[in-house]
């Protein structure tokens, strides 16, 4: 009789090394899938395949992501200017989804009976890869030894030197999650509330003092809420952010970039829906440029309704996707209203990065608000051809009268 | 007969210098009232009772209304985050509420038959004096001769040079205005969207570049979301923050500090009730360093549910404000919201100041939900002795449900 | 030189009957326009068209726009299940937005120089109508005479009287406004929020006394969120909805048969955008119906989420309406969320009407979430394959933890 | 060894009768708590102790709970007009936390070492138990036999029957549930979505043909949105609401008069927090008259804003309440909104039940904005003294601005 087979998110560290060697030791064919989703360290695809041969898998996939997941998750999430808690550009919660997708269809073109993921109990995200897997393939096995067991990371480690296995490296200090949007660094003085990070904990970020004085300014270009270009004031596309690059390259560069300025760094604290409050360290300076620049587009074209709505139902919908409610139907509606919120977000904004600030210094339009007035006669401090005093004092008037009744009702 | 009696909203500058003249000449005895709302300058005061009077006012009032715009108004700013459009302290709407309501007190105390105001029909500002005039003094006549007449400042000027009185000064690029909140700064580059302020045009605020490579840490004191203390690491109060300061001492002395270290420089746009959008400068250090500090105290003490719904609600409690929608009976309900939602936000903030970052390094709280969660067994990234891993597991079982009966509805 | 032309919104009433003789009287080449947005007497189209010839009009059209206001406006009041003030299908604001824009586009096809209309400057109709023309034709001038001289009736009348004009009838004591939408009676009891209108004041729908006692059973379906079909029990198609009916047929043919049944009468009170509390009696029997069963349907397909954000974006869309906010660019966006949140509400629902109650008895749809869930296993009150009896006690043991941690906090 | 003792919330019924039972024989001293949330049938607490008794009950407490439930629940969702899915007036939701905090209680008090309840798995009630359990008395353990061991009626009633103990009754076709807020009736039609409740299901609602052709008007009084009084047109107290009767004696007395005239019943139909789809027919005459008589007196009295934002807090606030969330500090917050929004909800409300209609005739208040309006001036439909025809031109003029401007921007 032939083997069980499984297919194990597989990153190559401790978590997912020990799963590995131990769904094997309990008889199972096991497949690993390695989900690229755009960490600065994704070149090392090889060393994890090098590292998930040697541990014993049957077949290893290495599965970019990357493309996928900026355009169905990163886009709307700068559309929505999502920043979780009003700070932190929720790295790890979208990218899950991807994830799991990805290790679902896996599963699912190799013919496995089940599927694996190395997260613990103690946060969010087990919550999240089998809200993925149970909607997508209910039919496979969900197995979770870390989870399940509950296991402490010395025990795995233990219990891969028993049989001959290399661990990665002493237990780290910090848990690190290194993707596209973001990297989270979790650890030590993040366990509490008062504490910063010290700044050999960051991993890419320059910190201000080393940020160079002068800064640098850069103009974005947006059509229809997405960034399509980004290049220096002489209009030179900024580095890696040329005709032929991948639909995140904009977001890369601009990680590398906005790092260098000091730009990025943050604590994030905040309640998951396993009711903790967590906190944790983060490095995001490609989204908080994006979303600081698209931002201000948008007060140049959108209404005031427009903005203060989207706003409540962009927190809405970025807040069900960190929270693995992934497949409630209002996310489609969600969408739908982003999009056509973002018809006229299409122009050019000036930012400069100085020392971890992100500073919109000026923005354009065809669609400007500001402009469509001044063409229609209105010129602010100075009156209007639309108005005569007359009309004005007649408004302030008019204006009055509801706030006069309430006031005097009694 | 004796002559009709008008009370003047009075500043000193061009458009009230005409205003009281021109309203003295047809016929009014106009008494001037110049309302202390917080500028740096704000101890001019004496200067302008002296134009006053120069300018032949009957009588000259100078009203102090720094602590009732500070517990009334931006007590309530500070609880509900507010910032219009996402980025601006809105400075003058508050202010303009606090200084109608003076005027019209100073109108009904002196027997007068009318009140006047300098304002031109070019922006919000007059609507706002004119609600809060009709609201709580209907039988007050109205007069703003700038709006009705729609002068310009070279014909007032020219009217006042007519008959010998010095104008102020050479019309100025920048139109300012000033106040414990912030300071507004508008002209030229700011009628397009394109262009930045320039260095000079900015009042009292360090750039980035000037700011102290080495910043400041400072320690916020939070009781029921109201900033009580404000001290150095080594818990020295800050200058100007001592036992008999007054409740907005905290404020004003950030507005120092924070200054120095390039703190509160932005440009604000957003639609104005009149309809068109406005872009304005503005210097706020004090407000952005507050509402940062107590926005990280919140994350800690507050559910998630209460940071969005206060979120939302908050927006929507200062754009009523900014608007002039001084007395719908919502923002009675809105405070009772805030009120209640701040019962648990009493605690410390630490941050730092630092080349126009306002850094929230770590906060501490007897309502901490992050110690609480700990108390009760929770650790976060390890586990926690609230639930197994069968519960865990079974936990993301349970939640899947619903996304995978919707996702299967077809 | 030839005259000036305009194009007069004319009803045939006594305001339009006065204004089409005192605007000729001024000079003008009056043209007038009658629109027809589906009154129940909209067949009278040739007695307002005599009248319109006999007071002098130069050309005058008859424009027919039902099936513009219905897929416009009335399909989006349905999606959004919009009841102004919870209650009352806002039967005006709605249609002025299309009576005015085929005024405008009669004045620009017939090259006028103004359009008028017979609003008084009571309500909130005159700004809905200006704001329209303002919009798409700011180049025409608006001439409004009952607003500007604030006319009386009494002297409209006489003034066609002394003219050899008969008025259209005594002076009656409801002001009644007929549409596709609903009828609006307002008059004597309604100035008032005590007195309730007498049998007589009502214009077409039964009193519940007089509706039969039996009631009648419907099945409406609905495609996407729009009523498809409308038939008995049996499968018949209601009178007036047979295949070549144009696309309001429905709403026309419930207007009849649900007012039969002593369906749709109401007095709406609220707050008008002028500051007002206004107070009006409707009927509007077609428009509650289709909103009750439709909601039905969506309580059957559409998630808990999406059922509270629809209820409160569909508010503030049909509020915006109400209003006159007619080119907010916002109302795209709800449109574009009301139109995704429908892709699923496709199905039947079985409707009783009887004595005054619209009463949903069931209700289906290939999208049913009951359904989906039976076939996935679940069994209300009964128990589920889904989950076992260990997982729910889990489920409600990590439930309880957030609350547990809040409820301990202190 | 004394026995370990545990509280077991007992209504007589099947599932509880059974955990009384299978408790003792596991060794437990059971103690039984037999809590009165005010179902018609109340008056039966004797038969409820007889029976636990009978089934060896060591102790047996009735507590009645109809004066707190009132108070503390539903004075709240009457202001917030909360109805579930926009028609039912969540009965059951909120009668659980009442319940299960009086079973702490009673454990607490008698030194119980843990809690036990007969709900099943299937639906929502054991999370509501359990939430409120974890959260008062972490201490206790939570014994639930139905729903761990997934055990039939059928099961149930033989082990009854071995023991020699007559059951409640054959297994009934519907399930029934009473309380102060409304009787939730649950069976058969209700577990598809198609077929409604026969007439013999309901239990004390008359039906439509039944119910008097005349109808009954009544004045209901509320003082800061609490219902006060309710009489008949004469002024006569209605049966049951004298000065002595409890403070939910209005609701009760409702719950009959409403009843007889075929006003209350409904079937619900939403989303639970387990994922499935629940039917269930109610009957809430009461509810659904003081809910109804409320609005309309909100409507005199309060901005659209606050019934705009109350309509969307209130929904939220049942929503947490209904879906077991008890102990999110929110609701406070949420509570303060809601009293706050009702300082002027003081007045009276004429209303008719006429054939299962409950019909708002008229109300008055003295915060009435309607009255507000006519004493300054406002006189709707006829103009107004607040403003001139010029002034109202000027208005439209103003208003119709922003949307012109951004019709016009492209």
């Amino acid at each position: 009789m032939s083997k069980r087979k499984i297919v194990l998110a597989f990153s190559g560290g401790l978590d997912t090394s020990y799963a590995l060697v131990s769904l094997r030791e309990q008889g199972w064919e096991v497949l690993t899938a390695n989900i690229d989703t755009g960490g600065l360290h994704s070149g090392e695809a090889d060393a994890v395949r090098k590292r998930a041969e040697e541990l014993g898998s049957a077949r290893h996939f290495v599965i970019d992501a990357r493309e996928e997941l900026y355009s169905r998750v990163i886009t709307y999430a700068i559309k929505a200017n999502y920043l979780r808690n009003g700070g932190y550009p929720s790295c790890v919660g979208a990218e899950r989804l991807v994830q799991a997708e990805k290790v679902v269809q896996a599963a699912l073109d190799n013919g496995a009976d089940a599927v694996a993921h190395g997260s613990t109990g103690a946060g969010a995200d087990h919550v999240r890869y089998d809200s993925v897997i149970r909607a997508l393939a209910p039919q496979l096995e969900i197995i979770t030894p870390i989870r399940d067991e509950r296991l402490t990371r010395e025990y795995e480690r233990d219990y891969l030197l028993e049989r001959g296995f290399q661990t990665p490296d002493k237990i780290t200090t910090y848990s690190i999650n290194e993707g596209l949007i973001g990297t989270t660094i979790g650890g030590k003085e993040t366990y509490g509330s008062w504490d910063y990070l010290p700044e050999d904990a960051w991993t890419y970020t320059r910190s201000i003092a080393d940020a160079p004085d002068d800064g640098v300014e850069l103009i974005l270009g947006f059509d229809k809420g997405e960034v399509v270009s980004a290049s220096t004031v002489d209009g030179q596309p900024i580095e890696g952010t040329g005709a032929d690059a991948p639909n995140y390259a904009i977001l890369r560069a601009l990680n590398v970039l906005a790092a260098e300025h000091g730009v990025g760094r943050g604590i994030h604290m905040g309640s998951t829906m396993v009711g903790n409050l967590a906190r944790v360290g983060f490095e995001a300076p490609g989204m908080l440029t994006l979303i600081a620049a698209h931002r201000e587009l948008e007060r140049l074209v959108l209404s005031n309704r427009q903005q203060a709505t989207k706003a409540q139902l962009g927190t809405a919908y970025g807040d069900l996707l960190h929270e693995a409610v992934y497949y409630d139907p209002i996310l489609d509606d969600y969408r739908a209203f982003l999009d056509s919120s973002q018809r006229r977000v299409t122009g050019d904004v000036r930012i400069k990065l100085i020392k971890g600030n992100v500073i919109p210094l000026g923005s354009r339009s065809p669609y400007s608000l500001l402009d469509a007035a001044t063409r229609q006669g209105v010129v602010y401090g100075y009156g209007s051809s639309l108005w005569t005093g007359d009309q004005a004092r007649a408004f302030a008037h008019m204006y009055a009268i509801p706030g006069a009744i309430a006031k005097n009702v009694e």
